[in-house]
């Protein structure tokens, strides 16, 4: 394995309210100098949550994809706000969006986005026992709540609707911990 | 299920070599209109493959992300140049990062990045049937390659350095179908 390539020299060449870009050129170890480009992730970081009703049924929301110019079935997640735990984060974001507030938290995964052009991640945690609990969000109109059977987690990727990578991604090792947990 | 949102006004706010970040202003069916930023992409799209030995092996790549800073563990992918077929671009991508080709190529699903701030999708595909075939490219060093046993897919995810989300995804869902055509 090949030590890390140095950071010979690096700027930010553009920024938005959202976006910034940054300009690096690495030097690898073999001598070879490249120049990449690449999003730096503003805040403190995002979370994504597998949350689940019962042993079988899990919290998905139908949200529309301002990316994808689309609706589609996906987990409830957000950014964390500055100062706040990931574990609060989780919590605060399920209440805003599915109006449920969960009293076990079970962190399962760090997942990066696009390793290449994207230093942003996200965590991936478990919520368990459920109770009702609503904060005030800021989205555009209310999200569609559907209680999905993870026994149906198939049929569920196989939908063209649901297509996020690491919500998939997310369900699966969630699938997996819950199995594993239950042997 | 509410009507998709109408778009009041769309321009460009800021562009870099790679990066292209729209400004959209949509208006929900319950009258809210609400700005959103997004990155538009960029190209023809890209191709991510779970290219397997055998019955039992995938091809995973250790390489680095200068997005993540870190060396990963994932799957061959890359963009889809002009006038290419998706399957043509997955067999390029797989001869230039792996060294092999595939004669059997089948598409497993579309996932989108982040449906709500991206354009960008990418499409997954099974590639079996390899023979050894090497195109050069773009690479500053060459790629690790690791021959995973799909058996221990779920050791492979509990790795830190094995996070790429829709990389995860697409393991767990080549699997599936595998198992699948098995049964």
């Amino acid at each position: 394995m090949s030590e890390k390539p140095k950071i010979l020299h690096q700027q930010i060449v553009s920024k938005s309210r959202l976006f910034t870009v940054e300009e690096v050129e690495f030097k690898f170890s073999n001598g070879v100098e490249r120049t990449y480009e690449r999003l730096i992730a503003g805040g403190a970081g995002a979370v994504m949550m597998v949350a689940m009703f019962d042993d079988e049924h899990v919290a998905l929301i139908r949200e529309f994809g301002g990316g994808i110019e689309e609706y589609s079935l996906t987990l409830p997640k957000g950014a964390v706000d500055l100062g706040e735990t990931l574990e609060h984060a989780a919590n605060r974001e399920l209440q805003e969006e599915i109006g449920f507030a969960a009293k076990k938290i079970t962190f399962l995964k760090h997942m990066s986005l696009s390793p290449s052009y994207m230093k942003s991640g996200i965590d991936i945690f478990l919520a368990e026992d459920l109770y009702p609990s609503v904060l005030e969000g800021d989205e555009p109109e209310p999200l569609e709540l559907i209680k999905w059977p993870l026994a149906n987690l198939q049929e569920l990727v196989m939908r063209d609707d649901c297509n996020e990578g690491r919500a998939i991604a997310a369900l699966y090792l969630a699938r997996d911990y819950l199995d594993g947990r239950k042997a």
